[in-house]
C-alpha cells in the first residue's frame, strides 16, 4: 500500500535511475529512492517543491489525492523557512512523518479496507489518549469521512490523509482546552476572539 | 464565469437536447437547461445524484473541483430525506443556492481575479454583519486560501467553494457563541464536550 501517487511521467522509477534531474542525492547518506521521488515531483527542477507539486505527489491507497487542507498542514509543519517551498531536507522529514502515520494507519485499519471506520477510529484516538464519548466520536467520523453519512447506511470510512488531519485536530483542540482549563475543572471561560482564533487556527 | 465543470461526455449540451436521459423535465415549469445538466451529472441514470457525482459536476472558475468538505456541506443542506442522493427537486434548490453565492462572490471579487483576497474578504464578512478584527480576518484568509501563505509573499486568494465554506463557518461559530453568551458580556463558559462538538459540527 503506497501513499504516493504514480508518477507521470514515471521518471527514474524501477529502472534504477536517479530521476529526471539525474545524479546521486545531494545529501551524503540520503536514500537514493527518496531523492528520485523528490526529483520526479520537482517538475520544474528548481530543487524545491511547491504545495501544488506536493499535492500531485501524494495520494491515498485508492489513489484519491490528499485534500488541499492536509497538504497545507504538511507545508505548515515542514516548510520551516516559510518560503513556500519544500527543499530535499524538508522533504526527507516530511516523508518520514507520512511513513510513521502510514504505520499507525495500517495498525488501526484492522479490516484492511484502506479507510478507518468508527470502531477503528475509537481504538486509534483512545490509544493516543483521547477517550471521546460516542457522540463526539460520531462527529469526528462524520466530519472526516469522505462522504456524508446516510440514514441506515454505514458512512464511508476516513481516508489516510483525512485521518491524519482528524488526529491533529483532536490533539490541537484538546491541548487548547487543557491549557485554558487552568483550574482543571472541565470548564473554560473564553471570549469571542479566543474562541474564533482557536477554531480558525486548526488545519 | 461558470462554476460547473465541463461534462464528460458533454451530453445534451449546446445541441439543444435534453441530456442523456432524454425527454422534457419531469417537473412542470422546470428549467430545461437545468434538467439537461442534472441528467448529464446523473451518469448511472437512476434519477438522483450522489456526493461523488455532485463533486464531478461542480467546479470553480479555474475548473478546480470543489473540496469534498464543501460538497458534503451542500449534501447536508439539500439532501433533506438523508438518503445520500440529490433528486431533481433538491438539485434545483441546490443550484439556486450556488447561483446566489456566485452573485455574492462576483460582487465582492472586485478585481475579477476569480478568488477573494484579504480586503475583499473583509468587505464580504462585514456586509454579512461579521466585523472580525484584523488578526481573525487573517486567520480566515489563511485557513481558506488554497495554498499556505509565505513570508513576504501575498497568500493566494480564496476560491469560490472555499469562500462559501468560510462564510458558513464564521456564521455558525458566531451564532453558537452568541447562543452560549446568555448574559451578553462577550465571554462564554463551555465544557470540553460542548467545545469539541461545536468545532466538530462545522463543515
Amino acid at each position: 500500500m503506497s501513499y504516493y501517487a504514480p508518477n507521470y511521467p514515471p521518471a527514474g522509477y524501477g529502472a534504477g535511475g536517479y530521476g529526471i534531474t539525474g545524479g546521486p542525492p545531494p545529501v551524503p547518506g540520503a536514500d537514493p529512492a527518496l531523492w528520485a521521488r523528490f526529483s520526479s515531483v520537482d517538475t520544474n527542477r528548481n530543487g524545491a517543491i511547491t504545495a501544488t507539486e506536493l499535492q500531485s505527489a501524494l495520494a491515498n491507497s485508492d489513489w484519491s489525492p490528499f485534500d488541499i487542507d492536509t497538504v497545507k498542514l504538511l507545508m505548515n509543519f515542514f516548510d520551516h523557512d516559510r518560503d513556500g517551498m519544500i527543499g530535499f531536507e524538508e522533504f526527507q522529514r516530511l516523508s518520514r512523518y507520512i511513513k510513521d502515520w502510514q504505520n499507525v494507519f495500517r495498525h488501526f485499519d484492522r479490516d484492511r479496507s484502506g479507510t478507518i471506520d468508527g470502531s477503528e477510529l475509537r481504538s486509534a484516538l483512545s490509544r493516543f489518549g483521547y477517550n471521546l464519548n460516542p457522540r463526539l466520536l460520531q462527529l469526528v467520523q462524520r466530519k472526516y469521512a469522505t462522504t456524508p453519512d446516510y440514514r441506515g447506511i454505514v458512512p464511508t470510512g476516513i481516508s489516510f490523509d483525512r485521518f491524519v488531519r482528524a488526529c491533529v485536530v483532536v490533539k490541537q483542540l484538546t491541548e487548547t482546552f487543557q491549557r485554558l482549563d487552568v483550574d482543571n475543572d472541565g470548564w473554560i471561560q473564553i471570549d469571542y476572539d479566543q474562541f474564533m482564533s482557536t477554531v480558525l487556527s486548526l488545519p
